[in-house]
């Protein structure tokens, strides 16, 4: 290794403890205001398209233990994947429209799914390990919803078809928005 | 007993039964809609002034076992009374503002309470039995918030002032918007 690359490598490796602080920092809720400001929450995609998350009130952001609550706005055409989990979810829909597609877990497979027209001002919930699928089927609005589950962080098992066997759906854990802070070794703070 | 009178009394006796289905009617999910309109949802005041509360996903409501979720709308100068209770509870304040009084469970009595300002798009979550107090001090404005709980049906601990110890604090369970259902004998469906 030439000496310029060396000094370059050691900074680099001493620079790493202060990285990781900076990626853990917003995973601890140490030091955060108790009232926040949603708009100044981190919002992501987390890989896709037309999703906007954002952990307004988290397990392992906020230290909650027994529910969590996502801020979540879909683009025209977008959609979560086929899945279900084991825990209650609420929905309450702020603005927009679209299709919320369920299916009862009573049998082998999901089959087809019934159809819900979901509107601004509507909620329902998801009965505990049904299989659905939220769609943003309104081609000029953004939909946007709060989405309240128990028992986070969430374990999500993902189908990739309405035909897929519930034991072949996939299991997701931690979830795309809970990796971050997963990862983090909780017990370096014994 | 007079003759018109004893009818009049045989007749109420027979109507009572469908007065009890009327009246249990509202705490059954059987007929309900999946998806529902919150603008269609029963409000109500429960005898204090200022105050519109909906049940938008409820326990007794709705069926629902680890979440509830309500939305409340203080006029100015309206507030809850002072109050603990031993689950978790996330608000996010869609509408006004106001102001948060907060007071931690690990001294004999409440004492002088921490105040946080509150705002519209802002959230925060109470710690598991910290007495607390929401109160609409904008003179000029409703506060509207979605209020989102754990271990729902509520059990509420009310204090009379920030200087009643905890032991004092008087349980009212089951709480306001749940006497109603709360009262109609689960059993009768087994």
């Amino acid at each position: 290794m030439t000496g310029p690359c060396f000094i370059f490598f050691f900074l680099l490796l001493n620079l790493l403890p202060f990285f990781r602080t900076l990626e853990a920092s917003h995973c601890s809720i140490k030091g955060l205001p108790l009232v926040r400001n949603i708009a100044d929450l981190p919002q992501d995609n987390y890989g896709r398209g037309g999703l906007s998350h954002i952990t307004v009130a988290g397990s392992l952001l906020h230290g909650l233990k027994e529910v969590e609550v996502w801020l979540q706005t879909f683009a025209p055409g977008s959609r979560t994947p086929i899945h279900r989990h084991s825990c209650e979810e609420v929905f309450v829909v702020l603005k927009g429209s679209g299709t919320l597609y369920l299916a009862s877990s009573s049998n082998k497979y999901p089959g087809k799914p019934e159809e819900h027209f979901i509107f601004s001002n509507s909620t329902l919930h998801i009965p505990v390990n049904d299989v659905h699928q939220v769609w943003n089927t309104n081609e000029h609005e953004d939909l946007q919803m709060l989405v309240i589950i128990s028992r986070p962080p969430i374990k999500v098992f993902i189908y990739e078809d309405w035909l897929m066997p519930h034991t072949a759906a996939k299991l997701k854990f931690p979830y795309y928005w809970d990796e971050q802070c997963f990862q983090v070794p909780q017990k370096d703070e014994l």
